[in-house]
């Protein structure tokens, strides 16, 4: 059940939320702490520039300024692999680029999210950027706000075809999917990567053969995660099953927000961290009796007093 | 059915393709040369940054150089309504305050779409917006694109609350929403403007009471949905049922191209217009064949020999 | 635009709702009445066992009695065509057969709507149905019960390959595929009929070259879409577009009612007819408030007092 | 992690297929061996009028007349638990009350799957239905086939009027969708059962604290996803986990065929079982090169030579 190497990507990384100041610019001692935090509590990488970190409420120039921090606060420590999604080509190559200058580890990227383009314009998308960073990218699925599903004979044939395409993150509500992506994309590419960005589909993805995931909620309390991931490993299958079964209690969080960053912004908020809840607008900070709720959550998992 | 005094938006707009050079930079001369055509061939408008117009592929200042240019073109001619759809609400905002120092005479805007806001996060969106930009403002619903289909309610609220959203552009293949959005906003601001987007649903918007277009074919042969609209005011039905149906032979190049603003540009280039096919990726040209199609439709229209 | 013959079920057509008695019984009397109603008011054909019939609720012995109670009234003055809808193929052929020797005029049916079958099995599934009933066949596309649309390119094998499959009802709220359709259809036979199962669509459906309407208004008041029809074909489009109005208003009952023929049934008792406004469960007959909404639609057009 | 006594339902249930003879008659012999087979293979109860077994092609008196048999070869050993779906719910109610006098353990029901009724239709129909038949009841989620997504507190409300209605089948890919459900209906009700309807689903289900599964695998080899269930409650998760994954290479049989059914009757036909693969149109039955890629998917597990 468990092979020996794992693909390099392989663990829990974070989609990092992007902390804001009052005046909504980036408050970058709030991104260091964080990343820090993240760090410390077991996280192998982190995602700025991520859905949850409302990327695409972000300017280029922000997103350097945010992957430049994180950086300095955990380069080396852990993979710091930012997202460089955008609805024209040409502007995923071109924020590619200027990332690569400060060191990161590789790139998160979604399908286009405006035009529904067809599985050949996904894959002239994938493919020039492919070809135009010389670092290593996952190809990031997530339906419910591209309103893309990525066909699984895609994936197959980006893999085969890109040896710096090195992965999947998955975020779609489906268990057939996963599995089938899994089983077909590791019989061509052992070593491509499968990550769940659901915190649900964590255990079941490393049963399928997935290699982990990337989870908001690693945000918040990185160790549930990681003690999964980690359980599973080391075959503790009964360790897997507690910690994944207090990692469903956590994500009781989404269900009282009215949103993944709030959620989250609001969550770290209540546990005393040095990050502020502000988000962009069309976004709104929770109002208080979310907040009660999400510690009331927090509590009764002994994350909170 | 005819009613006097039209609205301020009521006739043809045309949603700008946005004419690029070889190497993908705004070819400016085109985009004058084109404008030029247009108001010459009977728009009422003109939409930069539009869906037509790749707006997902232009940087904030390409807008302004594009609207600049339209400006300069047609400005005080035709009605310049630039679009300032972003995810981010202040990103609109931003772009909408320099647009405005150019002098255009309204703005349009969709909802955000990546994150599917729910209809409070909409109204948010749409009233910040209206607050912070002091001129008229048309909402533009195209769930294909943006995986939102705003409610009808919330047109019906913004146009109470608020006088300077001033009107609706529908891209949505439902005579029933259509139809149920011009009763019910009609029944609280009777100049609320309800342009379609769709070519095929111009002379049935009008017989529901509707104002007119917004339609892509514009940038193509502005005078067949120009004669629709006149035929229509003038109670000439027979006319207007005539030039309807020349418009439908018109979209047969949808059914034919990979995209909207790649059908546009291929007629153009058939039509000897001096405004080059390029396109950003992941769109990609038409090829060959494709143009050879668009060429018969074109033909037997009588619009190139 | 107005061709000289019309093919043979073009027309307005009443999707026939089913009149019950207090136990649930089917009330043959109401059907003679409602029957000769309609057929004085001007409708080309009565479709019993229809979706507004309810034939979902009908066991077959139910759907011959209905028919026979159909035919006894207005047999040979209108049309009489029933609904042969089942999920098993065997099933619709039986139920035909027997219909068959009641002297019907045709078949009406739809895709099976449990399995969401293939093309392939949707084109089985016909043409087993066109190949064992010797009579006219109208395909009847309503993918917001089957949960499945038709592809256009199945219509057009099915016209070309079956000379007693002669028609289409489309009740999907899409003008594009319905202009599609009619062009697609009509392109390799003249002769099929392609008629609108929605009121909104009626002139629409006209003016692209569509032969009619399948209206549950019908039921009501025949005379409104029949008006509508004879209108258009005597080139009068003023009074066409006139009672496609009035036709647009009556239809709004159907956005104050639980369901299509709880509408009619209300309508019909508002009117005063001797139908009774019983149906079977799950649905519900209307409550007191909606029953006078329905009337204020009818006062209003002058319909009742 | 393990409760002491588990719910009446709980365990591995066959929705049973019909098994046809060549007139498409059904093959009671074939029914009888086939349900002492899985009774014997460990099944712990057999739904005969299911989905895979074609309910929508039988006719009241065949259902009863199946039922029967099963009942004769099986009863007393493994629960008998007949599908009583219909759209409307006096054909439920009908069919339940003659087959309660066969000595049935309860029944299983899905919404009404033609009309998308409301919630409130889908209450009334579910509580008429518990109301008018003295027995168990398992409500039936299938979204896929009737178009209708019970909501989640539809189940809560049923499961705290109702004392008969005892269980959920869901057959819906949504690992969230059966977590909530999970959580929020034993919240209220202890002894709840949640089955799952898709094999993926056995082992998650079990973890998230549901109850078993009704699998169409369990026709053709009964044994793995009882292997499942009983090393799950024996704590044997690494038993649990390898028979599981043996489950889902069973399952890779229906990526082959054209539909359930077929899928499992040509593996029964691979495996030598006394019983044909015929089904009803519009279902065909599977040409050689599927049945070879069956044999080939059952050779690898050793379930066939």
């Amino acid at each position: 059940m468990i092979t020996g190497l794992r693909p390099k990507f392989s663990g829990i990384i974070s989609p990092f939320i992007t902390p804001f100041n009052e005046d909504l610019s980036i408050d970058v001692e709030a991104v260091k702490w964080l990343a820090r935090y993240e760090a410390d509590g077991g996280v192998h990488g982190i995602f700025p520039n991520s859905t949850t970190g409302e990327f695409i409420h972000l300017k280029p120039d922000e997103v350097i300024e945010l992957t430049k921090a994180v950086i300095e606060s955990v380069g080396g420590k852990v993979k710091v692999i930012p997202g460089i999604s955008a609805n024209c080509t040409l502007h995923s190559i071109e924020l590619g680029r200027e990332l690569l200058d400060l060191g990161v580890d590789g790139f998160i990227i979604t399908p286009p999210y405006y035009f529904k383009v067809s599985k050949e314009g996904l894959k002239k998308h994938f493919s020039m950027v492919a070809e135009a960073l010389d670092t290593d990218i996952i190809i990031y699925n997530i339906p419910s706000t591209t309103g893309i599903n990525i066909p699984i004979d895609l994936y197959v044939e980006l893999a085969k075809e890109y040896s710096n395409i090195v992965g999947a993150k998955i975020t779609h509500d489906s268990l057939i999917y996963l599995k089938r992506l899994i089983y077909e994309v590791k019989a061509v590419r052992k070593d491509f990567v499968v990550l769940t960005g659901m915190a649900d589909y964590l255990l079941p993805n490393l049963m399928l053969g997935g290699d982990g995931g990337v989870l908001a909620l690693a945000n918040i309390y990185p160790q549930i995660p990681r003690n999964v991931y980690d359980a599973w490993f080391n075959r503790d299958l009964m360790k897997a099953l507690n910690e994944y079964r207090r990692l469903l209690q956590l994500a009781k969080i989404y269900e009282v927000a009215s949103s993944f960053p709030t959620a989250i912004k609001t969550a770290l908020k209540v546990m005393g961290a040095p990050v502020k809840p502000y988000v962009r607008p069309p976004l709104t900070m929770e109002p208080k009796e979310v907040e009660e709720k999400i510690r009331k959550i927090l509590v009764e998992l002994g994350i909170v007093q």
